[in-house]
């Protein structure tokens, strides 16, 4: 089993046999663990689109990859690799980091013409999950101040973290985001404890989650999403810290469907609510998070089927009455008074357009 | 099928037979339409025990009719209906309403000695089920007139309610305590829908308040709990009515977990908040129902396993990982400030130690 930590990933070339990219089919988890090999830029495709692999960084991290396998199998036919390139940008149109990871793939070969095709895109998506592992590391490391300034106030005292969905090492290439303070936590010896937010409709927090918690040794407890306001009302709760999809310049976050309402009851109880981000994610254009971020609607199928293992077999099933309508609003947007901080691989800011300002003025200063 | 209104009970009498009494086996809703029969106080008991039946006031009704059945068994041994009032008293131990109705049926033969008992205890338990109809619509009437005033404010256009678990039909004899008003309106010609959450862990919106609004024609979408907040920050939701299990003298409301978080969405933008409640579950003794009311943790199997349909066959599955730690608490407190009034079979009031004084100056005279 794979622990996230020092030798763990979510993606990486076989290591024996560099023909080969090997990826956690996250389909299959909890319930069973499958190492799924990429042997073209097709299985890259299919692995994005079938969500065997979800989460953007780790999305853009086998776009990259895939077009390394493109390119070996390409034989130096340039048109191979367009089309690999535009088949991955059809695999989940809304991610934009696929779109950026294979923009700088494909900018990466103009600038080294002449180069060695696939050596160049195998040393770009090496760079690609590299500084991915990085960035969660800010994150993490800007994210432990809170959680030991926690303990030292707790006179180290258990520290409990509630946190929605997975913004975790498995939506990554290592360490997660929302995550990765914690991980960092647990290995500096404080006494860390997770509250999982199962995360309806897709139970990424008690599918994911919890078993990324667990594989690490990380004490955790999966509560139903209509159990976070209870604990934060009874003090169980020291601080929430969650993952954001985007985040507008004035610290708006658009994130799993019902993280508003965690917010909220963080704001009533006094319990700080944290949102761990890459830069990368911040929306410079955007001011109005209510306003400006189209919140998509999905499958119905997701809140009426679920999976799950019966005896042996994993199996789906219908929770309801044939013919029942369904909404499936995917994301919602906690407006910036609700958020204490957002925390960056540069650091630790308010979440408000000053607060941004001053952790990336060069990006607040062209969106101004 | 049954349709909540005019002829719809959840228990009632056989028609061919005044030695059964029949039930709804709502274990197998949404999926299966099963009336049981129950033959002896025994039935009953593992009705209640094995919540064939569940809701308080329908719980309430079975043990009433329970113990006519044990009455017409008893053959006027008054042992054999005092084993069945102590069996039926312990099948739910929390259930005040349980307690209740065993303490009327007693209390109404004590006082009608040398009638015959079969025929006291068949009336008794007959009073107390219509008593309960005539209360759901009390609260029904009260509440129709806040749906009445916004569908004039919105001149005739669709209104929005949104409800937490199973405050319906199913939960009572008849109409239900938070979908009375919605189904009187439904009735007026109201152009109402209903945004129905989902309720984890037990699912009692998905599986019992869907499909009881379906079988009446209520239009109406199922929601997962994380979704309500996106729902009120969009103006698509015009009220919340919520059941509620106990009520503190100064309106702090207990329900199924979760509900204090649509409380404080509805809260956060202006949407009214409204708890439906029978006054006999206003706890006049109690003034803090965070410090006073204790929250049940209840089995984590309801987390981790949920049953549905594969194909022709009903089958559970489990959905986390195996070791995975939960907790499980049942209820939650929302505190009076954040629901707008109480709705009761008496009237409607703030939710204050004031406004239920003002209702029921006699309790409030009592406790005070």
């Amino acid at each position: 089993m794979q622990k996230p930590g020092k030798n763990f990933r979510t993606i990486w070339l076989a290591p024996d046999n560099p023909a080969i990219v090997q990826i956690i089919d996250q389909r299959r988890l909890p319930h069973e663990f499958i190492v799924a090999d990429l042997k073209s830029y097709r299985d890259g495709v299919r692995a994005i689109a079938d969500m065997q692999v979800r989460g953007a960084p780790l999305i853009g991290g086998t776009a990259a990859w895939s077009l390394y396998l493109a390119a070996l199998e390409s034989d130096g036919n340039r048109e191979h690799i367009g089309k690999a390139a535009e088949e991955l940008a059809a695999s989940r149109p809304t991610a934009v980091n696929l779109q950026w990871a294979l923009a700088r793939m494909l900018t990466a070969v103009s600038e080294q013409e002449g180069a060695e095709l696939v050596a160049v895109f195998r040393r770009e998506a090496e760079a690609i999950c590299d500084e991915d592992v990085e960035i969660s590391l800010g994150i993490g490391r800007h994210g432990l101040t809170l959680l030991e300034a926690i303990a030292r106030r707790k006179n180290g005292a258990r520290v409990n973290v509630l946190t929605h969905c997975n913004a975790g090492a498995l939506a990554t290439i290592n360490w997660g985001t929302a995550t990765a303070p914690i991980y960092l936590a647990h290995e500096a010896g404080i006494d860390i404890h997770v509250w999982v937010d199962e995360t309806r409709p897709r139970n990424q927090g008690s599918q994911l989650t919890a078993w990324e918690l667990q594989q690490s040794g990380v004490p955790h407890t999966l509560i139903v999403d209509n159990a976070g306001g209870h604990l934060m009302q009874h003090g169980m709760v020291d601080i929430c810290i969650t993952g954001t999809d985007r985040t507008t310049r004035n610290g708006d976050v658009a994130n799993k469907i019902g993280t508003y309402l965690k917010a909220l009851a963080a704001h009533d109880n006094d319990v700080p609510f944290y949102v761990a981000l890459p830069s990368t994610t911040i929306d410079w254009e955007s001011s109005d998070g209510l306003q400006d971020i189209p919140i998509e609607q999905r499958d119905p199928r997701e809140v009426t089927h679920i999976w799950g293992r019966n005896g042996e077999r994993l199996q789906e099933i219908v929770t309801v009455a044939a013919g029942t309508p369904v909404s499936n609003y995917a994301f919602d947007v906690t407006p910036a008074r609700l958020v204490t901080g957002l925390i960056t691989e540069a650091g630790i800011c308010e979440a408000s357009a000053a607060g941004l300002a001053g952790l990336f003025p060069e990006h607040a200063r062209i969106a101004s």
